[in-house]
């Protein structure tokens, strides 16, 4: 194989995989699947934050899906949808920047919201995870909506 | 062509595709195209279903058209939004899960929802095409909202 | 490298920059950064509109870049969420449409819109750039919302 379609190929791969792991982050939310979320992560290392007016902080896999489960105890419905990102690979390592809206209720709480994740990511021999996610607010509604949410089918 | 560059290059075609059905289907939703919506599926054993509690069913190509343009004489606006989705190709079959929101208003109706497109595709000579499509409801709030929607303008 | 290889590789790219630039722009918007917004545009050709109720018109880099520094004066918060697009390629010019939701705040104003982008584009030395972007309103709501919005970090 010439270097260049070696170049090309791995530039087009690297992106798909860094957009399909974002894919999979707000699917595996969406599908409360704490398992698939958990493989998202590059192990010990890895920091998953929510910024400010409501901080949160997850290390290591097992607190970043530990941290999930007391999310899914919190919010009873809850969806996320990722919308377009832009990626910057170089070598082994990537950043990303991805615009997102959450909207979700609990008890007698409602949430919805506009932010942006900033990610580190890393490629290791399983592929690209991320190494950090930093989930900034841009925008925060905390009152209530109408409407009703369905549970999540089990599969 | 080595056998490996094949295996990727129609790995990374095989997902952009998909992507593009998924787009393509919110368009033709979206611009009112019922004739670029019937080229998305399969044919005559294609399904696309409606969860509740707004169940509709529609089969083969003509029924799914159909279906359609009832659902156009319901809405005078309409707005169909594809977020990310995760698929999972297997040879020439694939399955594929989007999250989306709808927004539009009828005569005396609105309506604002969050849900899960749940998909099986497979290709045939033409392509990736729609085998079903089951929307999931996640939330759906159909109480009025203010605004002003406007028409989309003819082509 | 065999042509056909290079005609699907090529294919690839062209989609994937044409959505990496429309990810581009919402982020340059998000982000507040007028100078990675002027690189998206073709050069002095280049027309940006946005249509009514709120019709707006910038030609060329400066101009366009000067529209964007006259909405930032106005919007003291702005999300801009890029959703899936249509992708059309013919040589060196390309065509597009992506589904859009803005939300916003200014100083006694509310924002939060569904419309399309409507995409001339060109492949210059430099890859893709707009040549056009037309701001098609489908949904427009200035009434008042709830909620906080959250200042864009200094990077």
């Amino acid at each position: 194989m010439s270097a260049d379609i070696e170049v090309r190929l791995r530039a087009l791969e690297d992106h798909a995989e860094i957009q399909r792991l974002a894919a999979r982050f707000s699917d595996a939310v969406n599908e409360r699947d704490a398992n698939a979320f958990g493989e998202l992560w590059a192990g010990d290392g890895a920091v998953w934050e929510i910024g400010e007016p409501l901080p949160l902080r997850g290390e290591g896999r097992d607190g970043i899906v530990s941290m999930l489960e007391s999310l899914f105890g919190v919010e009873h419905y809850f969806m996320q949808m990722t919308h377009s990102g832009v990626i910057s690979v170089d070598g082994d390592r990537a950043t990303a920047r991805f615009a997102i809206r959450e909207h979700g209720r609990g008890e007698n709480t409602f949430y919805d919201n506009l932010a942006v994740y900033e990610d580190e990511l890393v490629r290791g021999p399983a592929g690209w995870r991320f190494m950090r996610r930093s989930y900034s607010y841009r925008f925060l509604d905390q009152s209530p909506f109408a409407g009703t949410a369905f549970p999540v089918r089990p599969r």
